[in-house]
């Protein structure tokens, strides 16, 4: 997933026009323009291309997708599939001839169990007749008893709804938080910001409805398909069981209230195991000038276990791990180290962020800069993040390569990755793609999240994006300020 | 669903122009035209227009649909809930103040069991990793032993490929059918044939595999989403368990099966239970001149159990109430008697389609028309059926009626509903509604055919569409030929 509650500033720099009159600037070195920006070597201009042009040419990132999705399969943090994709992803690093390390640290384990609900009483109810309701539990769900619990249904669409519900009509309840995600913000470009109006009944619904008395928690799916496809993603623990309907179910839940009693007899039998062994896959190609400064390329390894992880993360893993073997099949030794992470954990607490940060602190002023890909690989438009004044002009270069492909927006803030959010908390530069995201929540945390939703070229273009802007990092003339 | 194998034929005869060119044959006659249509009486043709104008302002079929599949839910034949959708129908329509009758016949009644697949052998596989694969039971599958069957996966595209591999390949194998339904036929508005093109391997697959050894048939889902999403419907009985694996599943074990041994674990526990007593609901409202002579609305009360049963075929049903409805609600008595007929059992035998065509033969000769609706309920386009050219001018002032609506298309044959087609092939004239079907397919026999589905408008103008061919067909001054 993106991150759970990231802000998404809008400060668009660069697009179309603008990019195009900028397709030279290293030859227009003494020009007219009051700010001209800085010159780059024009071999390094000709090698983004050329890391372009290959990327663009290569099937080797979808491979590494169809690794982890068909040959692993889903990669919860805990899961024997995590461990393997370690391994594998470990292994292919040092085919590639880098230098790998595993870092450690303790995930959560927590595994689904069975899951079902249904309706006993309802309006319209006869002999015999109920009502199935599609759930999936969130992650870090509390169990049911094993028989599931019944209780009677209460629809809110807003925490102040049920504040004002209060403990006397909450109490012993199920409450259905049904807020909608708004679809119409998705297909206006605006996917992020829909998500982000409705994952908090997701995150926080079930520690608000229990604080109340409740016995259980449902969240409307965060996701804008009409499939009948529940969504999960994590929750914060809240001692209840915790699951996400699907739209319809919502609907349904909510037209069955409005008229009548509802009881629903609810079965969650997910276990919250001790924590396990896991690790972030680092790996380095070590820079030839200075090899003490460092930039990342990363996406995260661990997915959620209804699908298979293709477009949250397995692309995001698979771009960086294509960055290397470009490098490596163009013969680009980077002047500073490019280190490819495949983060483990972002899904379900991000310990892996969290340890690398805190493992790292003293070498994050030599961090030049780091990339996170967690948006799925649909058609990349541009890419976000430290893209301040200051150094904006650096980058209108990289956006006029990336024109070729249509990537040359540039936006100054947004999200760029939960994984390397703390490193950008501490002033490391940090940047994400901006693709095209209007189906990405469609599929995102579902069982539909699987390899056929990667369009190739699309992917090879996000490749490229990160390939690109990982080189110009990495041989830029000066580093990026902090 | 629609009929499992008909054919389709497509002799379009009137479309946007030519109708716009008849709007008033009645006020041409014995003008310049050598075949001028026959005149319909202004009368029948204003009732006509008063008829597809109150079916438009109302939402009494909504409220059918919404009572069918949120207050009663899934309808499978022989289920409590398809019994409770007979009394529901029998009602309404007595309040209506139609002579009701239940004709009384016996079904199947099968039951879906628990059903799930995963992988336990596959190439890439490591100690303790799985991929699930996503299962339903095919109706009239046979179960699994309890703990579930093991056994490698074969996969094929065809009949031919299956009878190449012979029972040597075959014995002791599960067998994938993985025929694609075409998604660009479906874009291009051929979606039956789409459809035609692929369901034979789910209704006949079995049998096959089941003749060379196989213990257990998978078909690929037969329809156009991409939402991990599995489709039932019936096969035809083999011994064997039968299941519909999603698109995406079909995809993964067919990629894995080329790189090596696939072994899968499969539990269904189905029951086939005995036949179950239901019925077809029979309400008519009798005609003024002629009682004798029968105009049939209809559509298929039963439904699959995944789903509830909302455009396949809760929608088929409300029209024909609403028909109904709007005759009495604007006071006009057909000269013809109107029976509104709820079919059960369309899914799984038309068990009641034939009990009817066998029950009522000798009537036959009096039954003027029949119409079915069982394509959902998006946007019509006009109606196909009995329009041979000896009859087809007599229609030409109904579609001019249904232009404002844009379903003025006449197609000559096509599928008119499984339900009507035993008595048309006895002689009487069978008529169908055309939907825009580019949809229809993605949510047909799925746990999302639910009510959100249908677009209240687009359900008031197929009801439209129904009660004014009907309104037609009961009133036209001679009965159509056999």
């Amino acid at each position: 997933m993106r991150k759970l509650m990231g802000k998404r500033s809008k400060n668009l720099i660069c697009c179309g026009l603008v990019a195009a009159a900028m397709i030279s600037p290293f030859e227009r070195a003494g020009g007219q323009q009051p700010q001209a920006p800085p010159a780059w070597p024009l071999e390094l201009v000709t090698n983004m291309e050329k890391v372009r042009d290959a990327a663009l040419g290569s099937d080797y990132a979808w491979r590494q997708v169809a690794q982890l999705t068909e040959n692993i399969g889903p990669r919860l943090s805990g899961s024997p599939q995590a461990e393997q994709a370690v391994n594998y992803v470990a292994g292919e690093m040092q085919r590639l001839g880098l230098e790998v390390k595993l870092e450690k640290f303790m995930v959560p384990h927590w595994v689904r169990g069975e899951e079902h609900g249904e309706l006993t009483i309802f309006p319209g109810e006869a002999r015999g007749t109920t009502q199935k309701i599609v759930v999936t539990a969130l992650g870090n769900s509390a169990a049911t008893p094993s028989e599931g619990l019944t209780a009677e249904v209460v629809v809110v669409t807003s925490f102040d709804e049920l504040a004002a519900l209060g403990r006397e009509k909450i109490g012993g309840r199920i409450v259905l938080f049904n807020k909608q995600f708004d679809k119409r913000m998705a297909a206006q470009g605006k996917a992020d910001a829909a998500y982000e109006g409705a994952v908090v009944y997701r995150v926080r619904g079930a520690q608000a409805a229990k604080a109340l008395g409740a016995v259980a928690a449902l969240v409307r799916s965060v996701g804008g398909a009409d499939y009948r496809l529940p969504h999960t993603g994590a929750a914060m623990a809240a001692g209840i069981p915790a699951a996400a309907v699907t739209a319809e179910d919502a609907d349904l839940l909510t037209d069955l209230t409005r008229q009548g009693r509802v009881v629903m007899h609810l079965v969650l039998t997910p276990q919250t195991m001790p924590d396990a062994v896991s690790y972030n896959v680092i790996a380095d190609l070590k820079g030839s000038e200075h090899p003490e400064q460092v930039v990342i390329v990363s996406g995260h390894l661990d997915s959620w276990d209804l699908g298979t992880g293709a477009i949250d993360d397995g692309v995001g893993v698979a771009m960086a791990m294509q960055t290397a073997n470009l490098f490596q099949q163009l013969g680009l030794r980077p002047k500073r180290t490019l280190r490819i992470i495949a983060w483990m954990d972002e899904e379900n607490g991000q310990r892996g962020a969290k340890t690398y940060a805190e493992e790292h602190k003293s070498e994050l002023v030599n961090h030049v800069g780091a990339i996170e890909s967690d948006g799925g690989a649909d058609h990349p438009v541009g890419f976000n993040g430290s893209l301040k004044p200051a150094t904006v002009d650096l980058f209108k270069t990289v956006a006029t390569v990336l024109e070729a492909i249509g990537a040359n927006l540039l936006e100054d803030g947004g999200d760029a990755g939960a994984d390397i959010e703390p490193m950008g908390n501490a002033g490391v530069p940090v940047f994400g793609i901006i693709q095209d995201g209007r189906t990405y929540y469609n599929y995102h945390h579902t069982a539909a999240d699987t390899l056929d939703k990667v369009h190739p070229s699309e992917l090879a273009e996000n490749a490229a994006v990160m390939a690109v802007l990982a080189y110009a990092l990495a041989n830029m003339p000066q580093p990026l300020p902090h």
